[in-house]
């Protein structure tokens, strides 16, 4: 994990927010190239779950919501976690992590070296129940204000407005409503970089489907979203699949699996695909007053749907694509370290390089060929220092293609293209890069073998 | 604004957030169309401001951040509006609404005809400063807690990352940090629909410049900005820039031009460039400890730079467009709605419609070319209805281009393109369709004339 915590910061894509300031507990920023990353992110999901499909619609609601919503949902009475204090060292920790042995970030301040509740230095107290929504008050004074929830899930606001999208967009169960969008969580111990942080973005899809089809799309939708991370670059070793027992399930689920990922700190969840039943219209329904159930104007058939959900961290998935791209390799006598992303991941997709970056010549034609790629990629012009650190400083940002202008090419109109993986370098006539690059963007990939 | 807000709702563009629990005051959600259009608008500044330029780079920052962010900011001090009470009608006013006769929403609510302070009946309480920052607690426990606030702009992110922009990016002045994201504000009449709301996107873009270049540069962008909301279809008429007056300017600012757009509630600030000086950097070094100043390793030249700031919200420029593009023409005997937007900003760009749904050929044409289109851009397929009905759905929500299968289709392997505005249908080989199609969207546009 530090290497990749020293790479994300050293090439900008991820700092400590408020870093003057000392920073703020769990809360990171994104510099550019982490933004371009993200971004793709969640594009590649967008596509998948919207563009490619005639089944999902898309939806952006709102942070802060009406605060009978998170009474409904159950988030009020019950998203909370278990705290402990420890009366000697004053520290706080989370009482269903003392026993769980693979979480060692939770130690007595005064014995660190120790665990606490394995020794008798540590005094705990009972746990208390500790809600995780932040809460804040809507309403410029006291008296006349509502208090309300930052969401810590996007989930509810697919649900609330489950009539109104079925309704307008005009849709029959079987069919999803998707949204990428901000979620905030008040945790103790978050950490680990961005694998869990306060505040984060979720990409969460809600199928809703017929009841007896439930267990059919619940299948459906781990396979299919298993193949999502394969299809962009994870490899298969890294990645499994973990039924929940019946005792570790949630209140609303009746089948939940999760996808785990060999992050640094061991096998960790990085989506989580649950069968959600009738739960959250049935709660609700009940509730608000609104029958949420899906009617036919023709037929007059009407059900209550039942809810399979696919639902992803937007920065874990960055994480652990950047984990799974991490590689060192030694050619030669070099070193090198290269994030092998996939091409339709990497922030930057092709890096145009004057050789000599004071070559009039060199440098017309090598801002030509950056005007004309960019209309269609994320291009970068790059004329600073010899070539070979020009290329390690793009094999560190992942991108996939470097083309190099020289002296042949006033020659003979060919540029060198430069392969990130393989090292290979190959001469394209300059008005042929455009169409050699958008037909391997957009060529199946799979990840390259490793350097060691 | 009510055609505006009823096309918007009908078709699933915008509604009201939380609608079956009531609602919450000047809260929207996103339908699928709305989502589409708004990040076309943010797609479109992202690429003006970093992916054709070399001197941008993009930032995400925190939405909660170390809170003396805000002190030193003068947010926490001084980011307020004065409020007065009726004790008649008990209803809250901005003061300096009251004298205001552009803003007739604030009303007794006794003496709705009459305006508070116009009337006896109004008795008027001493106006008093309310903070519009929400406020939260970062910590599970009020004794060990934080009080930290949602941002309510994104730009102090910008400013105390500049540092490590600065190095990470390696960047020397004039360069720019561009943000996209969710701010926040507590404000007490917010109102007309999504011009205003309590959290809201937004778009903002800090320069930093060499003290002697700030005034070159705040009149770049004062033309540069205008000229992005004419390339993408708003119409001259309906755009003028004003200068703040020396009594208008913020604290921070020596000098601010508003780019104002004819909304249906009047001229009103769409996008405003600011120059802020050295204002926030000075301020952030004083209060940190850390010297934001830029120095030149070769050189060792320092400077604090100046900084302009274009700045304008998603949701403000999203209502904008839709205004600009909202016409309704009589042709014949028939009226349309149509949405005039940008091919770029629509958020369909090609319907594909099966003149006959049922017809097996046809479908098998019509979901052919549906699925090489949408590799290239946002694709509908609509077999419901009669096809005049289709259309109109189509108008309805701008989409430019509609490519009907027929009868003929299966002669002679050609479809009908159907353009929105000029109603022009012309017979295009399927084959040609997808070159076509984009070589339209990327060809420089001009509104269409208007159908009255």
């Amino acid at each position: 994990m530090e290497k990749i915590v020293s790479l994300a910061r050293r090439r900008g894509f991820v700092f400590p927010a408020s870093e003057i300031y000392g920073g703020l507990a769990s809360s990171y920023d994104y510099g550019h190239y982490g933004v371009l990353l993200k971004d793709n992110v969640k594009a590649r999901w967008l596509e998948a779950m919207v563009r490619e499909r005639d089944d999902i619609v898309a939806l952006d609601s709102s942070i802060i919501l009406n605060p009978r919503v998170w009474e409904a949902s159950g988030h009020v009475g019950g998203f909370s976690d278990p705290l402990v204090d420890c009366r000697t060292c004053k520290q706080r920790f989370r009482a269903d992590h003392l026993a769980d042995s693979e979480h060692d970030e939770v130690r007595c301040g005064k014995r660190p070296s120790k665990r606490p509740g394995e020794t008798p230095d540590c005094d705990l107290t009972e746990p208390r129940q500790f809600n995780l929504m932040f809460q804040t008050r809507v309403g410029a004074v006291e008296e006349t204000g509502v208090d309300v929830y930052l969401r810590p899930e996007t989930a509810q606001g697919i649900f609330v407005n489950f009539k109104n999208v079925a309704q307008l967009a005009r849709r029959k169960p079987p069919f999803g409503i998707a949204q990428i969008g901000k979620a905030f969580r008040n945790e103790i111990t978050p950490g680990n970089f961005i694998f869990r942080t306060l505040e984060f973005e979720q990409m969460e899809m809600e199928f809703f489907v017929p009841p007896a089809e439930a267990d059919k799309w619940y299948r459906y939708w781990v396979a299919e979203r298993v193949a999502w991370h394969v299809r962009f670059g994870i490899r298969d070793q890294n990645l499994r699949v973990r039924a929940h027992d019946a005792d570790e399930l949630s209140h609303y689920s009746s089948g939940t699996s999760d996808i785990e990922y060999l992050f640094p700190i061991g096998w960790s969840e990085l989506e989580g695909i649950a069968n959600r039943g009738d739960y959250d219209l049935t709660q609700h329904t009940a509730a608000s007053g609104t029958k949420l159930e899906w009617v036919d104007s023709g037929s007059g058939e009407r059900f209550l749907p039942h809810v399979i959900e696919p639902a992803l961290g937007v920065n874990r998935s960055m994480l652990a694509f950047l984990v799974d791209a991490y590689d060192e390799e030694v050619i030669g006598e070099r070193e090198r370290t290269v994030l092998r992303l996939h091409p339709q991941l990497a922030p930057v997709t092709a890096a145009v390089l004057p050789l000599i970056g004071k070559d009039a010549v060199m440098v017309e034609t090598a801002r030509g060929l950056q005007e004309e790629l960019r209309r269609h990629m994320s291009v970068e012009y790059d004329d600073n220092g010899a070539i070979g650190r020009r290329y390690r400083r793009q094999d560190e940002i992942g991108t996939p293609w470097a083309l190099t202008v020289d002296e042949q090419t006033a020659v003979d109109g060919t540029v060198t293209l430069r392969d990130r993986d393989s090292l290979a370098q190959e001469r394209l006539l300059v008005e042929s890069v455009r169409d050699q690059l958008l037909s391997r963007l957009h060529a199946p990939w799979t990840p390259p073998a490793r350097g060691e």
